[in-house]
């Protein structure tokens, strides 16, 4: 049978890592999200930390990210993202799968086989989810997702031709403080 | 029981209409599309073709909209927007319903009862939708979408503090073109 990918971006908070865990667990496929990393790491030699930081939260987002000097070359973000886009297409080749973040629904555009969501959810929503998550007290959380936002923002308008959230982007977008993590997966599911 | 409403905004030549159609069928509710004119042209007294031409596809959005001069009060378009989100506020309090298009998200945003459905399609499948279903030269076709898009956006951007075609708008987006249909009705059915 021919791979199927289910590509998952999403708001920080939102819940969209859950979504994939869960659907690639009701699915009986894998689910790459932190394992991308590793991959990222293992391809392109850079420490693991550093590849973290440079993914799709990398700090300094924005114009910094227009602004650094390429004239002697791409930047070690630049090659990040040009072994990002190897190990994501490889994946794809190999084997159905889920894949979180990292831009794998521009990554993977041209092909048929691919589902493309994005997953989003109210900021106060979200705030909510990561003081239960990660126990933050609210002022620190509603910083940081404010933070994590501009960064994803940033590294995807850059290093994609498209504009973050837009619903064109992707097949399928769901709002998932509205509708709940679980029927998210139901629906996911169904479309498969 | 309690009513549910889903509004379906669409981009022009996305088979919206058609999905809300479907939807209302499935659900065995009634689906408002173009009765929604016909009850605005009751409340305001206006022409039918006057409400037409002056909703969501009125001609002329865009800059003009904001540049009219509204010192010595609202424009018959204005006026026709309250009377439009009056109508709409009266149907979600009457019936469980499918709305189509008038901005019936932002109007019934505050409703808990209310899944907002935003459907669309990649250009050239729109194209080929509008030649198959209205049997009109592609150069007309194109030439139509690209002018439907723009009065829509700068009808929804301007009478809702909202951005046209942005995800976090929504429940749910979805991509007629990628799904089809029929795919779009039955998670829509489901969601409901």
């Amino acid at each position: 049978m021919e791979n199927r990918i289910i590509t998952i971006s999403r708001e920080y908070g939102s819940g969209g890592r859950a979504i994939g865990r869960k659907l690639a667990d009701k699915l009986g496929i894998h689910c790459y999200d932190a394992e991308l990393i590793q991959r990222i790491v293992e391809k392109s030699g850079y420490p693991a930390d550093y590849v973290k930081e440079k993914g799709e939260d990398a700090e300094g987002g924005g114009l910094s990210m227009f602004l650094v000097d390429r004239r002697l070359g791409p930047t070690h973000q630049d090659t990040l993202w040009k072994i990002q886009s190897q190990v994501i297409s490889e994946l794809a080749d190999k084997e159905s799968c889920v894949i979180v973040g990292r831009c794998a629904d521009y990554i993977l555009q041209a092909r048929a086989d691919c589902l493309t969501v994005f997953i989003h959810a109210g900021f106060d929503k979200r705030v909510k989810r990561i003081i239960n998550e990660y126990g933050e007290p609210e002022e620190k959380a509603y910083k940081r997702l404010k933070d994590r936002d501009k960064r994803r923002m940033a590294y995807y308008n850059y290093y994609t031709d498209k504009k973050w959230g837009n619903a064109e982007n992707y097949h399928v977008c769901l709002d998932s403080g509205a509708l709940g993590i679980d029927k998210c997966v139901e629906v996911l599911a169904q479309l498969y």
